[in-house]
């Protein structure tokens, strides 16, 4: 924390902390409306079928049902959240992609008539064969999961950068090593829901939504309406991760019950259909070949990807960029390679999970990586700090690092963690690994094309100066936006957190914002807020010139006090004093502020992807322990030492990083989507998916590094997301260095690690 | 409707229409929260008692009560609305002053509960003489309700302008008649509610009141909280009148209760304590001497009032001077005397109710008027043309009356109701009368002292323009003021009213606002919204003019439309696309205005309460019938012509106009709040308290006169009021020209009627 800084770098408690311990906080589901109905979809019990008819007239006679949709009753305006790639239907036309895909929905009095009704839809399908592995969707004869993309190919990327043909030629040493990454599943403790109503031409809906502005888009295109038509709010909201920044079937068909009914309508995916619709991590095969000077300097890399990218695109084409894009990001190196197909297959469709395209491909180099430095005989820690990116460079991708501590994070992570006592001499079973990450502070181009700001905000302060409401259409998804916003309002007013309230996420009652995803809030939403609170201290200092007769460029504003900076004012003002008679004689006193990116270089169109005005740098460094019967890991304790410019709130900061690292650890050692030959998901609950618990966490040990980020509110960056990249691959890195053995596909499950120690056994004794 | 306007004028559906129409519409009562908690106050079971003992002991062991409070555990800081005499207690502590004085109060898990906890509290009580007659209240050896003010006296009022002795004693005919006036209950459909919690230091209320902002400071000054800390809301809300202006012992008692639960509570007032809690229409006395010239010209007058005020002030004090100061406004004359004495009793307290203090004075008056037209044998609209009030004078009392159309509003009633045919030709039982009123549109001062601005706005326009949302501390009660603030703020913005979205009425996002009540909202609120929607038109003019390359100065913006003043525009632009452009280019587009009262004048203190930056002027003729065997009055028609400046919604202006002529019929014929020897109200239910219904109703024939008042924003003045001044005469009038009997006092009940018609056919038969 800064000196200068009076609220910002302060553990202030969360704004809606009260409201959530107290259960007094409404989500989605909690509202309810007179006349309320409830919505359900019926979806495909295949993976792969035609559709040859839907009979709903049963259903329609049940008492109860309210009303029955199916594609004949909803525009038919393909949709999707990439919109380089809408493919999505509302309800599916002529055939059904995945167990789970969209065929009808029901409006009725209660939950109950819902499942009878759907129970009495007559669908026939023609069923037909399906694409479920996507290491083998192009190959000859596959069936097609879409007409209009053959080979099942959904995005192909092949990039150059430099000529790596001839840095593998002039290397010391190339190797090559191949990884496979699970489809996971982001598991908000909150379902998805939604509640639709409408009031004449005008449609409203609440949404658990990270985006309010995107839904209010794509809701307000698929329906041809005005977006000002459209209203999106967002209740309190129980995590996102990712999976809950596209709009869903509940949102579409939940409007087309709505004003079918003349009724709202509340619809809700149960935990299972949560897993069905799923927009979780892609299952990625990652083959990795790097070539190295003798001191294992990287010269260039080849990243050859595939992705499994389910029945529709979803966020898939960003992720398929990022997971290439950011990849020349921690490390210094020019010449680069990146193929990638992300591919249909007849399963749900897969999109943004913390960390995006990164964390698997993060976790592949970084195992390659250390298999590299032993195959050379030198210190991970030491092969990293050698290709470590310094700040002020620009990346072979045109990437502009402004900020870059990721050598001072290495140094002090090996310090912290003790890496020069335990590096080789831990006892057997024990071992030490690290790995790196870096990630984007918010994408430097929106979702759909829009020349409109990314975010704005305004700033009322109440007529007696007490009390200034902030409007932001910032989303806060648990991960504590509210509270940093608030923070950064009062310290540009020159005011107190404890006298903020605040209005969010609303598309009528607040300014826009994209939303949450990408780590963008802290350094976009926050920036237009540190605007609008400018504007207002401007205000105050303009009327306080007048009322203590000081020049204006003296006098300075923190903490709700007036002051000047040359010297001690006989009767110093409060904020308060002057924000009042500001009223008095000005009328209301506001402040707004708006953000857009600056314009971001890019070479190539990719690049668009990935550019963000600052990026995020972490280094992790775990110690684990290996049950040599049964390959269970424990992992005793991780160092975390990211590089996230200004802490605004070391508390949430912290809480983003173990947040990250249990996601990241989940995904590490448990995590698996897990799918039967028809297509059917086996664990789809949170009993039979494994997700860490509190029990299962090590001792974490977060550490920052905060340089002064130019680009960034006062010098911050992003936490939510990096600190899930390094994870996986330094779990992977210590037990290799525990047992020597390498598991190159997640989750580095026990039984992984077991069938590992006892076939390197088994090689050992051979060859010994 | 002024050719010129586009949005203000029209009929537009009401903004809350179709939620309240559906149901949707949430009431304070319909809000709930997580553990939210019962709370019911104890009364006072004696009109005048001294408290001996509270012993809640027995209460707080029953189960389910979470606390019990009496005046130990609450401040004892003294409050009111009127500031002058602030002389209420959260609860009683030494004695109880009315049936209905608050005592303790509870909160329990359930209303049951509530209600057997009541019962299980002990007091014991030294019950006193009560004052029960205001117009003895003042006798010697009479009890005293309260020790610091001798005599029972309140309020006590002598104003002298001129000299009415010297006016009298020149004039061709001076006539002295004195009315009672009862006390009447304004009966809003939704009881007053409250839910209070805290959120640490800070608490919420959620009301059904009139005033967000009053209720916030009296709230924090009762409580020593900064107004910042206490957030006030208003959900929607189901009529005040005046009745919900003053915070209560809901809003008190219900802080108190949850900040000793630490649980929301909610507290109602069940119909018979709204009527104990009443704060309705004074009990006045009312003796009028006028001296009028041959022709019937007002020479001078006296008024001699004497009023019950109940237990404590209220807004008696500003009710006691609207009593005699609006009395010289209908009518020029140059000599006056007021002379009155408020009251204390051992009753409900009384305060204000829809003409506040108004039309009681005026009934009397206007009847007294018709008694001196008859004496000298003028007919009644000639007797009023001749000293109606002309436009842009002053009265005697101060008042700058610009815009005053009385003068035509007579002209136009007299020839809508035939009145020419109709006058002493109609067949016996049937009658027409005349009477005239005027109100003030708002108040030149604010309650409390205060120089804070009365009423702030601004206008936030959705980022691609297809959407603007108003943010209004002004409170909506059921009049409509939400629609036409939007219609207002649409016409100053250029903008269309079918994409204006409100905010409104609650302390913590909407700026300040006074709140509902001396009909002031129209002018003083739209006056502050007018300035915020031009202050969005100035930047949407600026960035068309870039955009078109054509000065500022020559173009205008109306209906959602850019266009030139000068010449037709090859391709003319739309508010939206202006509003999506400066948005991108200029950051959030965003307005704000805010309306203070023009310094008044006011050669006496008095003056102020009446002073009104305009007023409003109406006529009103009656016909009705009598049944000469039961005196049943029948009214047939109405016709109200009322000089309201400009009309922003003929609808809704319409509906005001019936509503206030609704609420004077009952007052007329039916209405009073009875009282046994004990001060028990005899009839505290809408089954025994006789409100006109919807099939009492007379045709009503409404009409407006708009002259442009300059003091309002598009030449706008009241109406919510003002129509129900002339209501409670003008019946009169018309019973008396009916049948020749004259009932001096209210309600003019049938049973009232038959008896002085029995009277005058006895006193006839004895003279004849």
């Amino acid at each position: 924390m800064s000196e200068k800084h009076r609220v910002i770098g302060r553990s202030v408690p969360r704004i809606d902390g009260r409201e959530k311990v107290t259960g007094a906080a409404k989500y989605t589901g909690d509202l309810t409306f007179p006349n309320l109905l409830h919505g359900k979809i019926l979806t495909s019990p295949h993976a792969h079928a035609r559709i040859l008819s839907i009979d709903t007239s049963e259903a329609e006679r049940l008492p109860g049902v309210k009303a029955v949709i199916t594609h004949k009753d909803v525009p038919t305006l393909k949709y999707g959240i990439s919109p380089a790639r809408w493919d999505e239907n509302i309800f599916c036309i002529d055939k059904v992609r995945f167990v789970g895909d969209k065929v009808a929905a029901v409006a009725c009095i209660d939950e109950e008539t819902c499942y009878k009704a759907l129970n009495l839809i007559r669908v026939e399908y023609d069923v037909l064969p399906a694409v479920l592995d996507f290491r083998h969707a192009m190959d000859e004869g596959m069936p097609q999961v879409h007409d209009e993309y053959p080979r099942n190919i959904n995005v192909e990327i092949h990039q150059n950068f430099g000529d790596v043909e001839a840095a593998f030629a002039a290397a010391h040493h190339v190797r090559t090593d191949a990884f496979l990454g699970q489809r996971t599943y982001q598991a908000p403790i909150e379902p998805h829901s939604a509640i639709s109503y409408w009031e004449g031409e005008k449609l409203t809906v609440y949404s658990s939504t990270q985006s309010p502005h995107y839904f209010q888009y794509y809701i307000a295109r698929e329906f041809g309406m005005k977006m000002g038509d459209v209203r999106v709010a967002k209740p309190y909201l129980g995590g996102g991760f990712g999976g809950k920044l596209e709009p869903t079937g509940l949102e579409f068909s939940g409007a087309v019950l709505a004003r079918r009914t003349g009724r709202p309508v509340r619809m809700f995916y149960d935990r299972a259909e949560m897993f069905r619709h799923n927009r979780g991590r892609h299952a990625q095969y990652m083959e990795i070949t790097t070539g190295v000077d003798a001191d294992g300097r990287l010269l260039g890399a080849h990243a050859n990807f595939l992705m499994d990218g389910g029945a529709y695109t979803s966020l898939g084409i960003a992720t398929a960029y990022y997971a290439g894009a950011l990849l020349p990001l921690t490390y210094e190196f020019d010449n680069y390679r990146f193929d990638l197909f992300r591919l249909y297959t007849n399963l749900p469709a897969c999109g943004a999970q913390r960390g995006h395209g990164a964390p698997q491909p993060k976790y592949a180099f970084e195992s390659h990586l250390d298999n590299v430095a032993s195959d050379l005989g030198i210190d991970p820690m030491e092969i990293r700090l050698r290709n470590a990116r310094r700040p002020d460079t620009v990346t072979l991708n045109d990437f502009q690092v402004n900020t870059c501590e990721l050598k001072a994070c290495l140094e002090q992570a090996r310090e912290i963690s003790g890496w020069a006592e335990k590096k080789g001499k831990l006892p057997r079973g024990r071992g030490i690994g690290v790995a790196t990450g870096s990630f984007v502070s918010g994408a430097g181009y929106p979702i759909y094309r829009t020349d409109l700001p990314h975010a704005a905000a305004f700033i009322k302060v109440h007529e007696d100066g007490t009390a200034a409401t902030l409007y932001t259409g910032a989303t806060d998804i648990g991960q504590g936006s509210d509270t940093i916003l608030c923070q950064m309002a009062a310290e540009a007013m020159g005011y107190r957190y404890e006298q903020m309230k605040i209005v969010a996420a609303d598309t009528e009652t607040t300014p826009m914002d994209l939303g949450a995803y990408a780590s963008r809030q802290t350094l976009m939403s926050g920036t237009a807020v540190k605007q609008a609170g400018e504007a207002v201290k401007k205000q105050i200092l303009e009327m306080a010139s007048v009322m203590l007769h000081v020049p204006c460029d003296d006098l300075e504003c923190g903490d709700g006090l007036v002051f000047s900076r040359s010297r001690e004012l006989e009767a110093p003002l409060t904020f308060e004093e002057v924000a009042r008679k500001h009223f008095v004689l000005r009328g209301p006193l506001l402040g707004h502020g708006s953000y857009t990116p600056p314009k971001l270089g890019g070479k190539f169109k990719g690049a668009a992807v990935g550019t963000s005005p600052a990026y995020s740098f972490g280094v992790q460094v775990s110690e684990v322990e290996i049950d040599e019967d049964t390959g269970e890991v424990t992992v005793h304790d991780v160092w975390d030492v990211h590089d996230c410019g200004t802490v605004i709130n070391p508390r949430l900061l912290h809480g983003q990083v173990h947040g990250a690292l249990a996601m990241g650890m989940g995904e590490s050692v448990w995590e698996q989507v897990l799918f039967d030959d028809k297509g059917n998901i086996r664990n789809p609950d949170l009993a039979n998916y494994r997700l860490p618990t509190a029990l299962d966490m090590p001792r974490i040990h977060s550490r920052v590094i905060e340089p002064h980020e130019p680009a960034g509110p006062w010098g911050a960056k992003e936490v939510g997301e990096g600190s899930t990249n390094p994870t996986m691959g330094c779990f992977s890195n210590a037990i290799f260095d525990a047992m020597g053995v390498r598991v190159n596909s997640l989750p580095l499950s026990y039984e992984k690690i077991w069938r590992a120690m006892k076939e390197k056994r088994e090689k050992d004794a051979a060859e010994g």
